[in-house]
């Protein structure tokens, strides 16, 4: 396959220092390349990181002018092809080694930015990070870790929502590991609490698979606080919840749903009346700070934890924010460590007993 | 075990034409017996059904009493113990045998009523409805059906959501049967949609489960639309969706944990700046009316189906509005012949297979 040409946007301006470079699939979003590209212009702006922007060259360079970006470190990086989110993951890997997604992932493999972040089709993300980025030492599946809003203030991290599915125990046990070290690091929590998603929460409780791993995460060195329940995921009770990843692909599915429909049905009540009506304008701000939070594209996407270099994965509608707030939180992961831990951690805990 | 002693309330107003009986477990929700006394003379008020309230006799008298309720035929059936929402689902039926859901299952199974409702201990009330009534020719594990609200207005039904863990593909191809029947009789759509949950809509999508269920599912006599995700259960593309019941368990409580989390979020949102709360105070009949079309217990609570008899089992905070409901869908249940069809559908579609 034919090795993507390095372009430099604007050579004169990228700084000397080793600054951390992300790069980011500028093809992804529903508004792709302008929300890619306004998000690593904020970024850039705020010096999160170095920025490596991945698509078609001549697209990318239009945009970064019409913007007035051309001072700023943002390298772009040509890629012919793009997948869609209609793409199959399998195929799509196979059939377009040139798109913005694969070349990124092979500037993280080979050490030419540290992380990357892609709004694109999650399944195609995901079989690029895995197959070109690999597991790190330690890790059966790579897992996607998506946040969630709870009415506590502090977010949730459920894993995996990335379509493992018929985990076994063990994969629950590495999820559990690699899930507190994310949430330690990016959310700023000592000891965060971790749960095992069931059906109750006495120890008992749930299917074959989770009673096997409830006996092995009582046994790792963090804070398991056993068998939480599906509320849990909302209500701040805990920070860290493993699931296998069909129940989680449900778990964020039967939320994104939920929050559509609620939306659909509270405006729809809202303007019958005119009083209602006046009451919605009114409030509308009220509304949007409340959409905010509810929105999880605030915690800059879900990271696929367990892959050699930092795969973020956000949203196909994320605006510019959420983009930048990919970035950001991919630099976080980064500079954290968050993958010598991982590594660390699973060789020091699990090892004893596999 | 002492058989409870019948105690007619008022035998004088009792009907002598046969209309149909349900018995009403009169200690489960949140506000025993209050909610459940007040949807019971609701629900007889109506001409829904004759009632049999279960629980304290004395008790029971003197609410039906204060509320002016004599001449109604209500019928009090003593039982003097309650299963609390603490108690475990087997332990309280080894122990509480006169408790109000067990001896409401055994005027059901007696025939003395052809329904019961119950807003009890949900795990309770299915190990007692199961045990006490037994399942219909051809029913592997009964299945707990709870209804949705969609955005096209009409409801979605998702069932097991009764923890029916570990399922062989087999029974989720009774529960898409039985989940069929009970749409076609109580929502009164002539062919449903049946769908599959799974992670992706595309037929091979899914887990060893689903994927053998699917093979199964798209030779029955009915309208299989394959694999759906959990945003369907709200977006109304599919009237009844089938899954595992720990999936279904976790989808439900999910659901249940994220609307609370929206209203919280929701007020506090409306009430911090004075025009908001303005806003709020003007649209208020608005929230009302889109909190009860959120609320699940407009649906008269989930019918535990595949077991000889009826039983709705509705939520612990149900209100006498959701009781009188649950009251008359267990009706219409009887009226509807569900159980006949099932066991003769079962019987026509799975025998020639398995």
């Amino acid at each position: 396959m034919p090795r993507p040409p390095i372009v430099h946007h604007n050579d004169s301006v990228l700084s000397a220092k080793a600054m951390l470079r992300i790069a980011v699939d500028a093809m992804g979003t529903d508004t792709a390349p302008l929300s890619e590209v306004e998000g690593a212009i904020q970024a850039s702006r705020e010096g999160l990181a170095e920025i490596v922007l991945v698509g078609p060259q001549d697209l990318l360079k239009r945009e970064l002018a019409r913007k007035g970006a051309q001072r700023l470190p943002i390298e772009i990086v040509h890629a012919s092809e793009s997948v869609t989110m209609g793409d199959a993951a399998a195929k799509a890997f196979r059939r377009k080694r040139d798109s913005s997604m694969q070349v990124a992932a092979r500037l993280v493999r080979d050490g030419k930015a540290q992380g990357m972040v892609s709004a694109g089709n999650t399944g195609a993300v995901m079989t690029s990070a895995k197959i070109i980025l690999g597991a790190l030492e330690g890790v059966d599946r790579p897992a996607l870790a998506a946040a969630f809003p709870t009415s506590k203030g502090r977010a949730s991290v459920l894993l995996d929502v990335g379509a493992n599915v018929d985990c076994k125990p063990q994969h629950l046990e590495q999820f559990a590991i690699m899930g507190e070290i994310y949430y330690r690091v990016i959310f700023g929590a000592e000891r965060p609490r971790v749960g095992l998603l069931s059906i109750g929460s006495e120890d008992q409780k749930g299917n074959e698979l989770t009673r096997e791993a409830f006996l092995r995460l009582k046994e790792l060195p963090l804070k398991f606080v056993g068998n939480v329940e599906g509320r849990d995921l909302y209500n701040g009770r805990v920070e860290v919840i493993v699931c296998d990843g069909f129940i989680g692909n449900v778990a964020l599915k039967i939320s994104e749903g939920l929050i559509e429909v609620i939306a659909a049905l509270l405006k729809e009540s809202l303007s019958s009346t005119l009083t209602s009506k006046m009451g919605y304008m009114l409030s509308r701000n009220a509304f949007r700070r409340f959409k905010k939070r509810v929105d999880y594209t605030e915690y800059g996407g879900a990271p696929l934890l367990g892959v050699r270099g930092v795969c973020m994965i956000a949203h196909g509608s994320s605006n510019a924010h959420a983009i930048k707030n990919a970035i950001r939180v991919a630099a976080e992961f980064v500079e954290g460590r968050v993958n010598e831990k991982i590594e660390r951690e699973l060789a020091g805990a699990i090892p004893a007993r596999n």
